[in-house]
């Protein structure tokens, strides 16, 4: 019988996450040919598994409500992933489709008829489309749609006006660079490893970036923004977000799209320089992409239009076989990866 | 001949500013006959002075750039005032006219026409109005403006939500209150004494309010907004803000108004709970009145309306002479003035 490996959730951390202690992967087996499936139900199996921050979120008490529900204890952990169709008792999928939604962190996942969240539109593109499919899991889909969203929608940005942008070469971060960049705006990124700080620059030509670990930030930022920061895409929140706050103009916004700075301790880091918001009038929003699913095609048709235009670079950080899923996981964590984190599983 | 008493900015403070170390009174008389005016100047006798806390942020370092000048040091404090003309070289006022604008914390301002800020709708209004001039430095001035400007724009207030208001027997925290109950929210708030509570409980209506100098914040949120907060008002930030954080609903608004727990320390407290503007999709924004004075039209009818509706009390809390207008202002700074903070100079 075929392996069923797969990785659950098994205690809530409260720092980073211990594999084997809070995520451990199990040996499972599966019986294809006997699964039972009820009606409307359909079995994949999976090929691409998108590994992302907010994921440490659902590591929590699920008692403490969230915009996500959280993970269930002793379950397989879930994500968006992308597989093809082994098993049908549903009209829609025939055996062979390709599936976009929701999946175990396994080999094989089965999706009752009430769960099945699948993206026709993007099944459908996945199977025609020339691009690599991991890239339906990050520059177009729920990360790339994160950073269109976010910069658009709150950001608002404008000709000729500078954004810095935190996490600059992860999931989100580069998305938001090239897209700031084909807006005409002056673009700065921080990023934990100089091989990143050289991607953003001589890559995808940012106009200038730093090393946060070797550098000192609010050094860089007079250096990097003479004229102030406009827009701020913040990914990591804490230290880094006080210092920018310092460096902000007049009616900037601040893009709140995650903290992962703050995601593992029980200490979060007190803020000290919001006074800025008051004297500068600042905006700081926070979004969830979530809401906003129902405007994804003029995001598709854009992002193609650019593709095609050969105005978007996208570098994913590929990892092969479920087994090493939770330790990529953690290095989204710790800053490890350098690009969008998938696993491929098959 | 007559006195001309003023208030001198002496030395800027790090703390809380000390009479006679970094404000003082100085003794000075006036010449009204001979005192020469150039073409186009007023001599300007004053007769209310408004004290508001963000005349804290102008005793400051003028290296360091705000939305209003630094004071000057060695010279005169200034603020919104009311008083009338006794010397005329300008055209459009005559001996007699009131005068609405920015006048010297003293007894006769001298105003050369091109600082001449005075506001001829405002200017005719006080003349012919029944209401106690102070409420054109309150209610009907700049802190109710603000009020107005801040919960419409930014809170956007709908029917069926819990408001939390801080500083709410304040300048603008009773006028945000009220346009609140009138709109249809659920009303809570916060002040430092029993008698502000008193105040905003039987008076102003609030559904709710509690002392938060012998409660504890956190507690009485609990009790008092069940429903979580929608909009939070914010005039003092720091601790309060931290703790509002964790009660605020997704999609709420925090309308950073001021945050006077922050402005006499050169340690500012830490904000701890952020993380929730990414989870609950927050908006923090802040404003400063001044860029909305274009707007100020529907403001003075929408007022008037209601206060000729009976909907609207205000309550002033004078100070008479300018000798007194140094402790006065520390009240604010310390929370002990109750209602809008005004000095009768004459």
């Amino acid at each position: 019988m075929p392996s069923n490996k797969g990785v659950i959730f098994k205690a809530i951390p409260d720092g980073y996450p211990v594999i084997g202690e809070h995520i451990e992967l199990v040996t499972r087996e599966i019986d294809i040919k006997n699964f039972p499936l009820a009606d409307g139900d359909i079995l994949i199996k999976n090929q691409y598994l998108s590994l992302d921050p907010y994921m440490r979120s659902r590591m929590r008490d699920p008692h403490v409500e969230s915009y996500v529900d959280a993970f269930k204890l002793g379950k397989v952990l879930e994500g968006h992933g992308i597989g093809t169709v082994v098993k049908s008792n549903n009209k829609k999928y025939q055996v062979g489709d390709h599936y976009h939604g929701f999946i175990g962190w396994e080999e094989y996942t089965h999706i009752p008829e009430n769960a099945i969240s699948g993206d026709e539109g993007l099944e459908k593109e996945i199977s025609k489309s020339e691009l690599p499919k991991s890239h339906f899991l990050g520059l177009l889909g729920m990360p790339g749609f994160t950073a269109y969203i976010g910069l658009n929608k709150i950001g608002k940005p404008k000709k000729g006006e500078t954004i810095f942008i935190s996490a600059a070469s992860g999931a989100v971060g580069q998305v938001v660079g090239q897209i700031a960049k084909i807006k005409g705006l002056c673009v700065i990124g921080t990023a934990g490893d100089d091989s990143k700080i050289k991607y953003l620059v001589n890559e995808l030509k940012f106009d200038g970036a730093f090393n946060y670990k070797t550098c000192n930030t609010d050094e860089e930022l007079t250096k990097l923004c003479p004229n102030g920061i406009d827009i701020y895409f913040d990914s990591v929140g804490g230290e880094t977000l006080d210092i920018v706050l310092g460096h902000l103009n007049t009616n900037a916004r601040v893009v709140a799209c995650g903290m992962i700075s703050q995601y593992n301790t029980k200490n979060p880091y007190g803020v000290k320089n919001l006074m800025n918001v008051v004297t500068k009038r600042l905006l700081i929003q926070g979004f969830i992409v979530l809401d906003h699913y129902h405007e994804m095609e003029p995001f598709q048709k854009e992002m193609r239009e650019w593709l095609k235009q050969g105005k978007l670079k996208y570098k994913d950080d590929i990892v092969e076989g479920i087994q090493n899923a939770p330790e990529a996981f953690l290095n989204i964590l710790t800053g490890k990866n350098f690009g969008k984190a998938v696993v491929k599983i098959c």
